[in-house]
């Protein structure tokens, strides 16, 4: 009972010096990673840089403590950052105090969502989120942060409330280019481009194994980092109108209870449910993967607690929402993290840098976190999906384009409320129709198949209809109507049967127009036969009326019903 | 194609003198109940007295022409009037120009949003509304329309936004009532009581055929307005504070234009598209279950069209939104009525009593149209329909229960949104985790069934999970969540087979979920087979590169799979 609210017990009794040094290892390669991405989406998310730091100390020591994954690495993500910006965006003013303590209160309810999701076992919310959804969703999200980079990169101010007036704005700021800016921006853009496919093999060719040359080769952001701050303190380029990050206040971050006002908290709530649902849904995603490569299990309801309690430990500790990234995990499991206890390490490494390291960071250019920005998240546009689910089912590829159309255009949460409302609705329009046979007897047999397909015998007052779909309130009234018109057509029809072998499940509705059946055929001069109920659903259906008003009877199998029916004659 | 679209024409071909002296007879009955029915519901929607006439004449006519049902008595209706006050009562003030206004645009737009789901066959959105779901709504609202014409009975003035608000309003009124109007509403409201079940009896003992006391016995609200309208009158009891109905205009409503205002419009959006479809759920109901006692049949299609242009001609003709009612379709039946003429004739009717009755009924009392109010939608609540859910099915009762609360407590449109809203949920939540086994072989067959019920045979080598549900959004983690499980709890599996008999679909989602599968059980070293896939699904999935890229195979039969698989070995 325990060890599952509290993974960390099923590995800490056999940690040893090998997982030890493994963990180290792992540590410092995701820290040096860490570092300049956190600062980054802090920036995307229109925070103090230092907000980016304290969001990746706590919640990755929580994390440690409550999450399932062993090398899921927690902290700020760019399509968090970009949900939280658009969350708080309208409410306060960037830069204000007011649209941090909105950020600490979103990363506060978030939390408390997931932790109440995870003790009643809802992840199924998750559920809501459809793969074409989120896939356009994430796309979208890229194209939308990418774009919202540029301005940096090109040195200008330039603001938006979706792509398209992002876009007339910057090319309304583009005769103010920064001509310093841009060159740094674009230098370390192309950089960083190339470093993702050229370092690794430039380092195997000086010597270094494919393994090392790989990992080492993911700190290319960091030797960016490195570059333009000499760069820029070197040649004085903040005198030319680069912009820095500026002073970041070093230190540990302070413990800080989130503002409990109603008004912004029920301004917060439904932002909060879909920043806790993507989050989960990416998050849950990645740590599978990487999961399986192990074969170790991924507990969904207990995964909610970890990242719940990660980010309610990121609102005590003034930072952001957060969830599990998908390349800094992949490099925490490929850098050969053993336990959890990577991430309490990384959490070490990143404090450290925030007691010490601010400093350095002063001449860091906006240009270059931007780039880091832009590199990741490209990543995330994924062109080939939206092939793919074109050719695979157009109804799916339909609410994908919805959601990208209008996350683009309309802003995240729309974007998702329109792809979760279109894929219930498509769901619905499926399963409204199901699909159902006449069927009939095939000569000298016990069985029966649709009269359709089939040489089978059929009996002209007797109507026998298979429901291959469990009865539910999508297809009651479609159950009710097909019925109805059969009545109609064949006037001669005095019994009529109904085949449920494939289904598992009669609701409330369901039961009603059964109900409404038996009473209309009775209005008819039909009599109402039930045959091959599963047990479960006979079990239910003992619960109801039903069966006492039935003007006829419920045979176990469709061979019984047609002997019965068709000698009474 | 013509003759789908307009009904009309598959019967009028055949109309004959029988046909015309049934649907006049029906006529002539269904005016009387309908003339203070449709006063009464324009006085609960907050209208004028007229616009309730005006309801009940362009309307009818509209519906004889595109309806499909023969019988149903298209007009005002209880549960749509108190929707349309709801949508309504926030935008503007009871009784002023704007009010009207905004019940004309509520009513276009309703019209105008059936209309299209007909033509493009979006019957289907009525699906949301569970039975559970619309059952409990409808009690609720006759207790809510109960609850509010209690102050006419008592001739006070009392008002709230909610059940809650409402009792103690009355109850802070109690000390004002008008003892006058108490007295005539209190006796009008024991004599429709009474004449529901005792006025058939008595005139049957009078003489009259059980058919014809049956029918006048729907004339009680009839008697009960002339016999109050001659008490006002005669002891003259406006001087005593009996409120009356007061001047109606004579004549025939004007042909308006609904005003075309972007922001009323957008305001009555969401409640014009739950009017629509409450409409349309309760008409259709109503029309299937008299169809099926003559046998004939309706096209919800094509009533969408039917109900959308009757609402078209009620805004056109400053009217109010309108749809089938219950008790005057049933009493249309009864009566006779052949064709939809009989509605045709009705409008007739009723444009008479608009032309030529309109001063009789200025001595009509309010608290008679509230006791005819009370007493028909008394026959609304149905608390059988709450036990027998709670017997059947603690889901559904829970989605009743719900929208049972918020109607009562935070109005209807939220009501139906919450009763919608945990509909959905719960049915994710049945269908997320879908019936599924793992198989083993019925020694010395072709058979295979659950290892945990049968005795049957396995291979530690392989696994096989047969899935008993269509594979998509709602399920589509829970499966890959399963098949990891398993995989970790089965360490010696080499082979796993994924078994599909029951699969009728599987979406983009379910592709994705597979696709994973097949990639994490690769990096668990464990090939991943399909067997027993359906044609059509097959067809779906070779659209996809997922065929090309599984490291097993798909077989026909599972026999198939355990020859090859476990021959292999």
């Amino acid at each position: 009972m325990l060890k599952s609210y509290l993974p960390i017990m099923s590995w800490l009794k056999d940690y040893d010096r090998h997982a030890l040094s493994s963990d180290m290892v792992a540590a410092i390669i995701v820290t040096i990673m860490l570092i300049p991405q956190s600062l980054a989406y802090a920036m995307l998310a229109g925070l103090p840089p230092e907000v980016g730091l304290y969001a990746s100390i706590m919640p990755l020591v929580l994390y440690t403590l409550f999450g399932t994954s062993r090398t899921l690495s927690v902290g700020p993500v760019a399509v968090i950052s970009l949900m939280t910006a658009a969350a708080i965006g309208n409410l306060a003013l960037e830069g204000s105090a007011e649209y941090l303590t909105a950020a600490i209160v979103l990363a506060f309810i978030s939390g408390l969502m997931l932790v109440v999701m995870g003790i009643f076992k809802l992840g199924l919310l998750a559920n809501f989120l459809s793969h074409p959804v989120i896939s356009g969703f994430i796309s979208a999200s890229g194209i939308l942060i990418a774009t919202s980079q540029l301005p940096h990169i090109l040195g200008v101010s330039a603001k938006g409330h979706n792509l398209l007036e992002m876009v007339i704005a910057i090319f309304n700021a583009l005769p103010s280019t920064n001509i310093a800016t841009l060159l740094m921006g674009s230098s370390a853009l192309a950089f960083l481009f190339w470093s993702r496919k050229g370092l690794a093999p430039l380092l195997q060719r000086r010597g270094l194994s494919a393994h090392l040359a790989g990992l080492v080769s993911k700190a290319g952001p960091v030797l960016a980092v490195i570059a333009t701050i000499a760069v820029v303190w070197g040649a004085n380029l903040t005198d030319a109108g680069v912009q820095v990050v500026g002073t970041i206040p070093a230190g540990l971050p302070q413990f800080t209870l989130p503002v409990f006002d109603g008004a912004l908290w029920q301004q917060l709530l439904i932002s909060a449910l879909f920043i806790s649902l993507v989050g989960f849904v990416e998050s849950v995603s990645v740590a599978q993967t990487l999961a399986a490569k192990r074969r170790q299990r991924i507990d969904p309801n207990q995964e909610l607690i970890g990242l719940g309690t990660a980010n309610i430990g990121a609102a005590l500790s003034g930072g952001f929402p957060v969830t599990g990234g998908f390349s800094r995990s992949v490099v925490n499991f490929d850098a050969g993290a053993h336990t959890p206890a990577a991430g309490a390490f990384t959490a070490v490494g990143i404090a450290l840098a925030a007691l010490f390291l601010t400093p350095l960071m002063y001449f860091l250019p906006q240009a270059t976190l931007a780039a880091t920005i832009i590199v990741a998240v490209l990543s995330l546009i994924d062109l080939g999906a939206i092939k793919r689910t074109w050719h695979y089912s157009r109804s799916d590829f339909f609410a994908m384009l919805a959601t990208i159309v209008c996350t683009l255009l309309q802003g995240v949460e729309l974007g998702i409320a329109v792809g979760v409302g279109l894929s219930l609705l498509m769901f619905l329009y499926r399963t409204s129709k199901p699909h159902s046979a006449l069927v009939g007897r095939i000569p000298n047999s016990e069985h029966f198949r649709n009269i359709e397909r089939h040489q089978v015998e059929t009996c002209e007052h007797l109507l026998t209809l298979r429901m291959d779909e469990s009865l539910y309130f999508a297809n009651a009234r479609y159950l009710e109507d097909r019925v109805y018109g059969l009545i109609v057509k064949y006037p001669k029809v005095k019994d009529f049967v109904l085949m449920c072998p494939a289904v598992n499940l009669i609701d409330a509705s369901a039961l009603e127009s059964l109900e409404a059946i038996n009473h209309r055929l009775a209005d008819s001069k039909v009599r109402f036969h039930l045959s091959e109920v599963k047990g479960p659903v006979m079990d239910q259906l003992q619960k109801s009326q039903f069966l006492e008003q039935l003007t006829g009877k419920v045979f176990l199998s469709q061979f019984d019903a047609w002997q019965v029916l068709t000698q009474e004659k």
